[in-house]
């Protein structure tokens, strides 16, 4: 299955079930299932009865084409990222493989969606970005939980262009701050559930390109900390909850490790391309424009 | 006035208003108050009217002492914290006055009420204590903020414990993971409004004591960045939305920078105390137990 969430004539974001290129409304075609993802989650709702059924009905469909999309968890849970999950991305910035994933928060307010607008800030001229794989949670993780069940906590996947302030990111050691300005951090447009893909969704080519020239491409394969170990070792601190995200680092090829660095600047256009779930697009204006 | 977040009889938590050590249902008093503090804020509900009105009325009063509080915010926004916001425990770590707050960000999974325990988790013993300021936002901040007109938008302060994993803190730069276990995070017992106290709330002493014994003590004056200052600083990066939280870091007195060290164990009791504010415990007691 695959999911969306697009803006509804009434301003709302509202979960879109794909058939082929066309989205059915899910919740008013099966109204017993929130017009949240989260929501959605968070209740237990059945979505794969749910969307079987949808697509057997003869509920409207709109060409996903002609659709507004919002975040895809537009109120999102924890969302969760992980730094320098790629070895190669770890050694173009100095660093060797680290030995515990470096975690850091988003905020819902740092959060957009496809098509929409990325930022460049007005205090930094410095705007990177950087294509990662993202996963959002089916339902609450036990503690302590190991690599071998983690898997089966994973509702599906998704890309995510954790846009960064670098220089903000690097004023102190903690880079939250450069994580969170408005409007950095794309997501969606569409969540492939996991049994779509391999387990942990290995084995996938991921790539960013700035106005169409390929500024990283790798494989998901090349993650540091997988998937299932990432539950596991966030489970030994934290409970993971239904529509909480994780978003599992970028590998090498950023801006900023380029000789000269690249930033993003007003006019261009990013795009995040995982093999098997989907194209994410940006357009980069100022704040100000 | 003063509002607190209590468990209703449903299980689900409602918003309080004080009167005097009684607390009134305000939601149940005034029903176009949401019964969620973060909603109210977010609807723009002209809570000092609703609160006026219920305590003038007959509305049911209930013993805050009787009832079983729940974190100030359930729902929270951004949970934005500071490191090293006092001079002296910037100093007690070894460091310098630093050039800028070294933010991090909480999940709501870490957050607990007044009188909720606290737990040492089951893979680690280095469990320490931060007493903190915090403040709601009001209402969503525009870009760009002045110090001048910053603090019109806090609508009140409470008391956090900042509760650290200190290994887990420092296995990375990233603080995020250290500051994120279940139930580490306390927040509450009562919310007084931004009017009731000085600009920014500083004269404030701060407390911490564990067992009885004074750890912390300090006053809110002596924070490097204002309350003010940090919203400015904030609002150059992010939209600082309605119920957000900011949580203004901790002075010298903690745990890890006694000799010997000192950990919070299973069958301690920690204590936050802000003159004005409030008195927030919390028992500790293992993950396991």
């Amino acid at each position: 299955m695959k999911f969306t969430t697009f803006v509804a004539a009434d301003g709302r974001p509202r979960l879109g079930l794909l058939d082929g290129q066309q989205v059915i409304d899910l919740n008013a075609a099966q109204p017993q299932v929130p017009a949240d993802l989260r929501a959605a989650l968070a209740a237990g709702a059945d979505l794969a009865a749910a969307a079987q059924a949808a697509l057997l009905s003869g509920a409207p469909r709109t060409p996903l084409a002609d659709l507004t999309l919002a975040p895809l968890l537009p109120e999102p849970g924890k969302t969760i990222c992980l730094g320098l999950n790629y070895y190669d991305h770890a050694k173009e910035g100095g660093r060797e493989k680290p030995e515990y994933p470096w975690f850091f928060f988003r905020g819902k307010s740092s959060l957009i969606a496809h098509g929409a607008v990325g930022r460049v800030p007005k205090v930094s001229t410095k705007f990177d970005y950087e294509a990662e794989l993202a996963l959002v949670i089916a339902r609450d993780v036990p503690r302590h939980v190991s690599q071998a069940d983690a898997l089966q906590y994973v509702f599906g996947y998704t890309c995510f262009n954790d846009m960064s302030v670098r220089d903000y990111q690097k004023r102190t050691p903690q880079w939250t701050i450069g994580k969170n300005f408005d409007a950095t951090g794309a997501f969606g447009p569409v969540l492939v559930t996991a049994d779509e893909l391999a387990p942990g969704a290995t084995g996938l080519r991921i790539q960013s390109r700035l106005n169409g020239r390929v500024m990283q491409d790798a494989t998901t394969t090349d993650m540091i900390w997988s998937v299932a170990e990432t539950i596991a070792l966030l489970s030994d601190c934290m409970t993971l909850e239904a529509g909480d995200v994780i978003v599992m680092g970028t590998p090498a090829g950023v801006g900023q490790a380029r000789t000269p660095p690249v930033w993003m600047q007003h006019g261009d256009v990013i795009e995040i391309e995982i093999d098997g779930i989907g194209l994410l697009a940006n357009p980069i204006r100022n704040e100000e424009a």
